[in-house]
């Protein structure tokens, strides 16, 4: 019997010989190339200051809530994890995790997390109660070695493009001093990330609208100074190497509207006196407007939709969201998105990227669009379902329909630094899988499933992403 | 190449040699392991007492809406197969089943029944016309033994606790013979089922509503009145040995209401008043009321939600409820759950048990509530679900985000008595299958796949059903 | 490793051996069967005229949606390929074509296109920008053979019947005419598919009605002349050797009204002042219509839905209806059919077959109808599900519920002629593949596998469609 272990050359690929061999086969000619990775939350100051990692909880913990959800469904308290500032033993923390570890079997993050800790700190024992303290021990001090800093990682990272996620009124001194800086060949991009400006449902609304239209010179408090702000924090945002702009939707309705009608309900939601219908239709509005933005800016659009935001409220408000109880909901595109297809669609170098969390969309909508639109791109499966098999059933799902190139390549879409090699692991592994069973199934010649798996690590992203 | 008929000890497992092996030796640990079937549907009485099954007919067709149904897609008359009490020649009907065996092929009705035959009666044929009489004589021959008995085959079946499922006023006298009885050692335990009982537009609800008040000495017909009512017969379920309550709903809509809204609804209700939007309302909030009783009684709380019941009126009113024409249809649980969740999705003790019978909610919505809230726990599949592909449909949408931990263990939520190890059976197989590639794709060590297989079957499901 | 080609004899089965061996002999005994499609789209003009195909472009690219639009998602404008009547240089479509053939890896269009050229043509290599012209020149060449025209190639592909689908006011002379003629042998029959007379928001539905309307003798303007002369036009259907009536929805959305309401919708509908709520009832109607029709008359109802039909409307306005933007969305049976269902799901002879295109509905929905309702069949997986996987994913999803005994069998429902065979082959490849893995993990004896596989190619379709 093959022995596949968890740090197996073969891991993550089919069991059955002939298939298995053929997905190593594909999968050699990626597994080492530079990772693209066009979107994600890691901040860039953790590169610019080139900042040393506190300690092994902090790092690997406190702020992944893939982590921190399954022990709190496993009964642990977030605080007792340092979730949301608050005060935690790194230590504790770290033990409560490790003594927890049946919990996360067959989960995507102990996947992660394992590779993590192999990779970087050559820790190839399973956590356990018994061995919490010397895995500890082992991180911490290794936490503190020059090659553990972030650009370090960087480089034996091979991450060739990263990037982050950011408010549209950053000042991106962060993305601009590691573009001057000379000892740092790393390309670190921000994105321009508009919800919590276009939603009048979002916390402070009235006030980051202000703030935005007074960063604009001249600009009057209407809905054309409005749009005219935002124009030019996009613009700031290219200036520093943006490619694209994402917009995080509950669903990922758009509407068109004559300017009137927009004039009101914008000065309605500044007033606070726009009702939930009203809020809609604005945020359907503004997401065409971005759209319009795109066309002409030529910021590549991603939508991330269908999540319903902080499920628990009394977790919310002591803890803060991304704490772990976001909840993806049933989400439609189709009808949707028509109004915005209808203007867009087929607009010159415009590129949307649809993601979605329900994967009821994959074959019946996201592939038909995808396969009909020059626009549109599937985005690859996205949070819940960035894992080996939720990976295999997308490519199932999708590929029929509109082939490898309707597709945007892998993103990894995370803060947790460390785990970022080992999720294009796991989308490259599930690539090749893919491949090889198409290739031994005769659906697919082997020469044309090597040409594929090199371009989705390489030239998918960059032209999807305009890299 | 291997052959594998239907009574081959790796009958459901994979095909592949090495994963086979690999799950062969998984299954082993828990292919006798005890039954632990914490929902069904088998009447006590049969059990306290032991009466003789009449005949192939009644034991294996007449209750069982999943033959039932498929027969009569078959264009069978359900008077033929004596449903609903209709008057029906047994051995007919048994030939009927037999003659139409083909229609079966793949069903997992088709292998429940197999696997009875074979493992209660020694029968390894395949039904047809032409041994349906000898087979029917094989059976009916063996029913008048004392070890074809209730009692001996709860033994022989290896049973070590079963649920059962009654109605609030039911005396449970059959539970408390049982208990009293020191010729039976077995554990057999009642289910607290409420629908009738909050669901205004059930049948004879007000009549219902009035013999439930009228059983809580001083309770006045008032709202409070009612939940003291309620209150008091759970405690008497839990007397008898209950551990948990089911609620069977079209929609998992919940709601809190004030204490005269409340009043308002109910007292409409009992007045014959309440429109469709009233009636969900009350509803949604008894909903959240059993939550509350749950939290304060500590039974755990089961919701099997999304069934349109007896779709076709005509075959209902001549042959009753459960005649194999109750549909799925779509079910949401993030926005239905919510408010329920908000109150109580944290608190101490309270254990919330999600059954669905439309898959799509697995792995976007069950999957993330179970990975935060530490009450809810993934039902098993159920009902149509309940077969291999579909078991493993669940476990690959489920794990990656919840493990296995946050799952419920398997009901086999049957009143075919005879076919509860051959369910128990499959759910153990397809696990087995399961943990099996996990480990032959370097996913899972094999050590924790062994610990995990021996947890599906004992202390997650006793653990989860407070056992 | 077994090398797999595109043209190798096991292509599309499972890669394990032990189940290609099975799978193979499985195949043996249906791959060379006749063709049986009683749902499709040639013109039997084409038949009748035994009209030579005019080039490689005109027969390959520019009548197959699901070709075009996958090369406008590559940005190719849908002029270039001589879609809905622009002129267009044949051969330069074609080099459009092949220089873009890496997009369609792994679709179903690259199967059927490469199985076409192989079968028809004896072409084994993979379309590219350098053997562009070369294939040209060979297909260009062929065309003008006889063996090439509509009638030889009948033959060839051993067609046993093939059904089109038809206007209401077709004459049906080309189904006559073959039916006259001594030196054709093939069963060519139309289907009856009422859909623009029936929904009131179709292109011209009053100038449709009255055509209708004049063509039955004595009919009055009214619901009941109507009702009339469509029960005319399907005995002109059934006099040609139509068995079944096909209904395209985007919900399969009936209701039952009594004769004053019909008269009221219907006379508003004919004057263009019925809104969309009372257009959606009238086509609601209309199906409930088509239903008692069809019990009446014997026809098969077949209903296709959920389709966003030209979802682009510049692209609809510039090119016409089936140019590649026809969207699937969600789709709801099981309450929206319940009316239709509950006057006649269990009469007498009736046959409802319901095609699916958004896939959950499969295993939640159609099974569990299909499982109870003697007249409800599921339909096989169609369209954008048209493919070796979401065939297996509908088996997969179907069978355990409703065996194969309650499904259609297969339908290529195209109007690419050269594609038939090749679509007819992946589904029964498809249905080997899975029936292979049944019979070696124990699930179904091989002679039962035998049985069934011959059935779904032969004796399904043939009583399905009462042909």
């Amino acid at each position: 019997m093959p022995k596949t272990s968890l740090r197996d050359p073969a891991r993550l690929l089919p069991a059955e010989p002939h298939v298995r061999a053929i997905a190593q086969e594909l999968l050699e000619r990626v597994v080492d190339a530079p990772i693209v990775s066009p979107h994600g939350h890691v901040p860039a100051r953790w590169l610019s200051d080139d900042t040393q990692f506190s300690d092994p909880a902090d790092l690997l913990i406190v702020h992944d809530h893939y982590v921190t959800r399954l022990l709190h469904a496993q009964g642990v308290p977030l605080e007792d994890l340092g979730v949301g500032g608050s005060p935690a033993d790194p230590r504790e923390a770290w033990r409560t995790l490790c003594s927890h570890w049946l919990a996360f079997s067959g989960t995507a993050s102990a996947y992660w997390l394992a590779e993590s800790l192999a990779q970087v700190f050559g820790i190839d024992e399973t956590p356990s109660r018994d061995n919490a303290d010397y895995l500890y021990d082992t991180i911490d001090t290794a936490l503190r070695l020059p090659e553990l800093r972030p650009r370090e990682l960087f480089d034996r990272f091979n991450i060739d493009v990263l990037a982050t996620t950011d408010d549209p009124m950053d000042t991106l001194e962060h993305h601009a001093a590691l573009a001057l800086d000379p000892t740092f060949s790393g390309r670190v991009i921000p994105t321009f990330r508009p919800d919590a400006y276009t939603d009048p449902e979002a916390p402070r609304f009235g006030e980051r609208v202000a703030t935005l239209i007074a960063s604009e010179p001249g600009a009057a408090t209407t809905f054309p100074g409005y749009l005219s702000a935002l124009r030019s924090r996009r613009l700031h945002f290219k200036r520093h190497g943006a490619v694209s702009a994402d917009h995080g939707v509950v669903e990922p309705f758009t509407c068109e509207l004559d300017a009137a009608e927009a004039e009101r309900l914008f000065q309605s939601a500044l007033a606070g006196t726009l009702d939930a219908e009203g809020a809609r239709v604005f945020r359907g509005h503004m997401l065409w407007q971005m759209a319009a933005m795109s066309v002409e800016d030529g910021l590549v659009m991603t939508i991330h939709a269908g999540v319903r935001r902080n499920h628990h409220t009394a977790t919310f408000e002591r803890f803060g969201p991304d704490t772990g109880h976001d909840i993806p909901i049933r989400t439609e595109y189709v009808d949707n998105l028509r109004p915005l297809l209808q203007s867009f669609g087929t607009a010159e170098g415009f590129h949307l990227v649809l993601f979605a969390i329900d994967e009821t969309v994959y074959s019946r909508e996201l592939a038909p669009l995808a396969g009909f639109y020059p626009s549109v791109y599937v985005g690859a499966p996205w949070w819940f379902l960035d894992a080996p098999d939720a990976m295999r059933r997308f490519r199932e799902a999708v590929t029929e329909t509109a082939g490898f190139y309707r597709t945007s390549g892998f993103i990894d879409d995370t803060r947790a630094y460390l785990s970022i090699p080992a999720r294009h692991g796991v989308a490259r592994r599930a690539d090749a899988s893919y491949l090889a069973r198409l290739v031994a199934e005769g659906r697919l010649p082997l020469e044309t499933a090597q040409r594929v798996i090199d371009d989705t690590v390489d030239s998918i992203p960059r032209k999807v992403f305009k890299l």
